[in-house]
Order: C-alpha cells, then sequence, then structure tokens
C-alpha cells in the first residue's frame, strides 16, 4: 500500500465527462489498495472567464477580492469530483483551502505556502475516504483567501504531498511525461523513465512547460516524488512505464540519487526568438554589471544568458547578453538613456533579434570530462557557429542562428545518444 | 443616518455592467451619509450552470458537495462588487458566509439561518466600508458550507440586517415594487407604498412572487423593514415613493402599525391552473380528512383550499379541494387506490381542471364587516359564478371558471377602491 497525492490540472477536468475520466485513474488507485488525497485544478477556461470579469469590474482591483473570485473555479471542481467519486462508490468529500487548511502568506494573487495542516487529510485518508483539494489556493493569517498564481495547483498538489508524506505524487496533465527533447522536432525523441529534480528544474526553466518551476523546488526541497502522466491513457489499462517494464507510467521526477543508471545528459532542449545584445568598449570599473542589468531590470525586462569577457588591459571590455525578442527595442532604448544620463559608459551598442538558444542537460555533466567540448564538435560538424555560450554545473547553453535550431536539436540528441533505441 | 442593507439579485447582477449599475445605487446611499451593508445572488444563469454540473456529476449527489460547489456562484458577485465600489471611491471587501460568519444547521441544499455574528460588519461600517456578503449561504458547525435552497439570497439579507440592526433592507430587484393586482391583467394597478408583513405574505403565497415566502416570515419576525424597489432605476434620479412624494421608491414591508392609512384590501391575486377533486359521500368519522390528503401527501401532491361541509346526518360528507391541475390524474389515481384498500370510504370522485383562484388579501378585512358579501356582490354583478370559497383573517380566495379569471380580477380591484386615481 502506498499513499499518492493525485493532481489533475484544467484540461484533465475541463467538463463533467472528462472529471469522469480522471475518477477512473483515482478508482485504480484505490483499488489497488493505495490510500489517496486528489488536488483539482479549475475546469480549463474558467480561471480566465473569472480574471476576465474582474478586469473588466476594475483594472486596479485590490487583489485580494481577485483572490476571492478567482479561487471559486477549483471549489465548482473539486465538490464535482467528489460527487463523481462517491458516485463511483468512493467515499469522498472536497476541501477547500481554507478548510483544510492550507495557510499562506498574505501575498494575494502570489501567495506562498507556508504550513499545511495534514490532520484531517489524515484522518479521512485513514477512514477510507478520499479527500479532494482545491489547488492553487489557501488562507492567509487575516482570514482571507489567497490564491498562489498560474500554475499554482501544481505547487498545491507537493505541499500537501509533503504534508500527508506521499509516496508519491502524479501530476496527470495532457502530456505522457518528460520527453529527452520535443517530437515535433526530432521524432527520435524518447520518454523519460526518471529525472533529477536539478535536470527537470532547468529543463523547465527552458521552455519545456511540463510543471511549473515552483513545484519542482518544493518537491525537490522535501523530496516528494513527481510523476508527470497523461488522463488521458486508459485507466484501466495494465500500468507500464515508459521503457516499457510494469511500473508507473510517465516520467518520475526525483532525488538524484535514486536514478541508478545516470545517462551523461538527459534532454536536449531549445528556446527561440532570442535577442543578442552587445556593450562594446564597456567602461570596466566595479558595479558595471549592476548598473547595466539595473537599467533593464528597472524597465522589467528578464535577461537569459550573459556573458562578460575579462578586458586585455583591464580598462575597456565587452558585455553580451540574450533578451526576449520583444523586449529588444525596449532594452536598447534602455541602455542608450543610461549612457545619456552618465550611469554607464559604453562606446555603442549592437546586436539582433531571433537567436536561436540550444541547451543540454544533465546531473551526469558534472563528473564528466570532456561533455562541452563532444558538443562543440557535434555542432561544428554540421557546420553550426555557436554565437555565445554559457554554462552552468548540470547545464550547457549555446546561442546560435535560429535557421541551424532543429539541426542542432536533432545532432546533439544524437551525440548524446539520447535517440530511441529502436528509431 | 441611516443604516441599510442593500441586496441585489441574480438578474441585477447578471454582468460587470449591471454589476456596476447595482454599484451606482449603492454610492447613492454611501454619499447620502448611510452606513451600507451589500448582499449580493450569483449572477443570474451562473447557479443553474452550477446545479447542472452537479446533476451530470451524478443525480443522487451528496448535498455537502452540492452546496461547495453551488456557493461558488456568490462568491464572485461578492469580489466583483467589492472591486466595482472599490473603483467608485467606496472601500469595500466582500466576505463569505463563512466569514461573516453566517452560522447555519446542517440542513444542506435547504439550511436554515441559526445566528449571525455582526462583530466584522458592524466594525467595518463603522470604518466607513461597505462590506458585500454572498447571499444564499452560511457554514455548519460542520466546517462545512452550506446554501439556504433557492431565492435564499433574501432570506440572508434580511437575517443580515436583523444581525446588524439595520433600519431597512431594500430588496433592488427587477420590478419596482409591489402593486395592487398584475399590471398586465388591470391597467389600473398601482403600486403600493405600504404593505403590512401579513399582506405580502398571503401575496407571496398567491403567486405574487416578488418576494421569497421565507424572507418575509423572518422580516416579519425580527420586525426587519424590508423594500422592494427596482435595480433598474436610474441610480441619480430623485427619489420618490411610488405615491409621488419624496421618499424611498418601491414598496416598503412594514409592521401593520406603521401603515397608518389602512385600506381595507391591499391587493388581488390570481392564480390559474387549479383543479378541483370532490370526493362524494365519503363516510364521516374521525381521521378521516387525515386519511385522504396523507393519501395525497404520500405522492408529494401539494393541496392548496380546502372545504368540508358538515353533513347532514353525521354519516356522510363532500371533502372538495384543489391541486395544480398538473396533479389532478396523479390525485385522482391515488384516492382511488385508497379506496381500493380500504383506506378511505367514498362513493365516487368527481372534479375537473381548469380553474382560477382569485383573491383579495388585508389586514383591514378584519375590522370590516361586510367585506366578504362585498365581494360576493361584486361577482354577481359580473355573473360570475363561485364554485368554492376560502377565508383566512386577512384573505378570502373563490374558485371560478379560467375564462372569467380577469374578469373577476378587474370587478374586484374596482369595487375594493384600488383603482389607481387618474386612471
Amino acid at each position: 500500500m502506498a499513499r499518492i497525492v493525485m493532481k489533475f490540472g484544467g484540461t484533465s477536468v475541463a467538463n463533467v465527462e472528462r472529471i469522469r475520466q480522471a475518477a477512473r485513474h483515482v478508482k485504480r488507485e484505490v483499488d489497488a489498495g493505495n490510500q489517496v488525497t486528489v488536488v483539482v485544478s479549475a475546469m480549463s477556461g474558467k480561471t480566465n472567464e473569472l480574471v476576465g470579469w474582474v478586469n473588466e469590474s476594475s483594472p486596479l482591483h485590490d487583489a485580494r477580492e481577485y483572490d476571492a473570485v478567482v479561487a471559486s473555479g477549483e471549489q465548482i471542481t473539486a465538490g464535482l469530483m467528489a460527487i463523481v467519486l462517491s458516485d463511483m462508490g468512493i467515499p469522498s468529500r472536497s476541501f477547500q483551502g481554507w478548510q483544510v487548511p492550507i495557510h499562506t502568506d498574505d501575498s494575494h494573487g502570489a501567495a506562498r505556502i507556508v504550513d499545511i495542516d495534514p490532520t484531517e487529510l489524515d484522518k479521512r485518508m485513514a477512514d477510507g475516504m478520499v479527500p479532494v483539494v482545491t489547488g492553487f489556493q489557501g488562507i492567509a493569517k487575516s482570514g482571507r483567501v489567497t490564491t498562489l498564481g498560474r500554475g499554482g495547483s501544481d505547487t498545491s498538489a507537493v505541499a500537501v504531498a509533503a504534508a500527508v508524506k506521499a509516496d508519491r505524487c502524479d501530476i496527470y496533465t495532457d502530456v505522457d511525461g518528460v520527453y529527452t527533447t520535443d517530437p515535433r522536432i526530432d521524432p527520435k525523441a524518447h520518454r523519460l523513465n526518471k529525472i533529477a529534480f536539478e535536470e527537470m528544474l532547468e529543463m523547465a526553466s527552458l521552455g519545456a512547460k511540463v510543471l511549473m518551476i515552483r513545484s519542482v523546488e518544493m518537491a525537490m526541497a522535501h523530496k516528494v516524488r513527481l510523476v508527470v502522466r497523461s488522463t488521458f491513457d486508459d485507466p484501466e489499462a495494465p500500468q507500464v512505464a515508459p521503457d516499457g517494464s510494469p511500473g508507473v507510467p510517465g516520467t518520475l521526477v526525483c532525488d538524484e540519487d535514486e536514478i541508478m543508471e545516470k545517462t551523461i545528459v538527459s534532454g536536449v532542449t531549445l528556446a527561440r526568438a532570442e535577442a543578442k545584445i552587445t556593450l562594446r568598449d564597456v567602461k570596466d570599473k566595479p558595479g558595471v554589471a549592476a548598473a547595466v542589468f539595473g537599467a533593464l531590470a528597472d524597465e522589467s525586462i528578464v535577461v537569459d544568458m550573459i556573458v562578460q569577457n575579462i578586458s586585455d588591459d583591464g580598462s575597456v571590455t565587452d558585455i553580451t547578453f540574450t533578451v526576449p525578442d520583444s523586449e529588444y527595442d525596449k532594452s536598447v532604448k534602455a541602455l542608450e538613456a543610461a549612457r545619456a544620463s552618465g550611469a554607464i559608459e559604453y562606446a555603442r551598442v549592437t546586436g539582433s533579434k531571433g537567436g536561436a538558444k540550444v541547451s543540454v542537460v544533465g546531473v551526469g555533466m558534472r563528473n564528466h570530462a570532456g561533455v562541452a567540448a563532444w558538443r562543440f564538435k557535434a555542432l561544428a560538424d554540421k557546420g553550426i557557429n555557436i554565437q555565445l555560450i554559457t554554462t552552468s554545473e548540470i547545464k550547457t547553453s549555446v546561442l546560435i542562428d535560429d535557421e541551424y535550431a532543429e539541426l542542432a536539436v536533432r545532432a546533439l540528441h544524437t551525440y548524446y545518444g539520447l535517440d530511441r533505441r529502436d528509431a
């Protein structure tokens, strides 16, 4: 017997028929003798409708009222799920955030979970019930309803799993797991059995939008084993892991230690529409980076890759970084304004839009010499020019011309041994 | 300065534009120096949508989950109303039933309000805020959300008004007050300045569906002065009572003592599609009425008028009563089955569908001899045959042939002096 938290996202509960499909997954786990708590999102589209009404009421609305309105979406799904489960013979009841209670801070609209009292949930599960908890919301010390911000239901699920000490937190969504790369770019992509938290974090931040970064961070901190799996699989079919062995369908996101056979690289990701900006001959003095990126932060521009070379003689240097294409013009203007005001000294600003960032992610890279060199060779073999390189402990990224993007992904995917065995 | 509870029904908050219109009424009262608490229903159509989902999930659902789902409707409106009010410069915040708290019993789906703690609302109003309370819902001792049943928002408003000792509870709806009769039947109908609670109760139960009976009963018990008025009136227009004098637009429902100039009759109401059933030669013995109406109650048939004559010799009698036309066949079958089983003894059952019940209501009838006689004369003058008569202290009803229905209403309306002065 295991204790499982099962989380269903918006598309998985989009209407009553889909809620029933989701409930069949719950029934399978209960019939197998597991203790289950369910966490649900709002029906897909519902939150947007509610947010639309709030904005129509006033663009400058009180975040506390936004929360009161928007939290109603999950409340509806939780009640309906409890009804459907009971109808299938599984005793169930819904819990709103304040009923659990899920305590959060008072940052309305983007609250952080402070603490979850597991007493009620533990008691219900011990009694053979399936509690259904509203995701995305909690209650502040003030007694007011809070929401966690978009995608917060994943975070709720992980937090609930941590609180009830679940063996697993299954995230049911519309994809069936985490792939080595986007199968639309490389048909040889394969679904991973397991991926380490750190890798998933890098993958998530690089555009593999399967899980919210926040929920992965929380899972890592509390060592909650996450499974990404599809609601649309046949609930009654035999449970088979991605590699074909009996097991949990989907990708397990877990502690590195749990992954016996470590591959060097777990995935290759691609982010497009990255603009590159270079400041030439920046006067190199303490605080110059802070001045440059401070000027951009003031305009709410999010900077991604940053490269600063050591200056030859310690007097001037070049700083290059990337921003989304859509922020390119605004960024250049901000930097020119900063020069005009004397905040930064540099000779000129150059750059271009339309770059592609290709990254390889893998905890195995930490211990393997030559991994970076392999990458350069893989790209050089295809005649792809590298414009920018950044590295972290388990990830390296290169910026290249967009027309080579898919080619580069496929080359790296093959090079790091990620191609499907049968491909 | 007065303290006012303002309640807005579903059509008054059907969308954000209407919520804004409703908020302008609130602003007028606040600007006039009044303390205001607002009570809102769900957007019209919203509750039906939610109930639809619940029934689709399972026709045999847990009423507690029904409540959890359906209560979300008012939560949305309350938040939006608070946002719109704040946007107009009126400090406001929403309160869900459990936040006030509004304590109810645990009869989910049809809960009764046990107690409302006025502390929070009093405090907010004293601070110059407008609390916006979700109608229709509360919290049971178990900590679960309850709903009061259809039309419960009126009841919530009255209960809140009683708790905060409001001077007035204004029920904003899509009609502008209570009329002496249906203006579509008699163009000479006029809107009443005031009507006594008892009269309103009889009017409501007779089909003038302006206020839920329950809310009027509660208002009478707690002496809460109710005003029925229209949301669609221009909020900034001068406030004029129905008789043209300066005052509150709409009809005040209040204690009889507050109505200085008592008219004998306040209104004439009409209910159609009433079927008449007579049991002939019923064996007259103790418990016979209980046996007859028990047989009907077992089939969930609601009986309206009942007439039983004294039997000549104490051995047999006739019992006549009315049911909705739609229940006629079922009623006859139930009575025949009861005779077959020996539960009731009677010679035969006769009856017909399509009757019309015309009633006159007025507290003044209590003290005026001859009022009933007037009615018979009014109808006789028009050649209308009376099939059945029932009377209560402040109401008399007659059952007549449907083709005379409008004629009878107009005749009585004129006869009791209710015609508009200018008509």
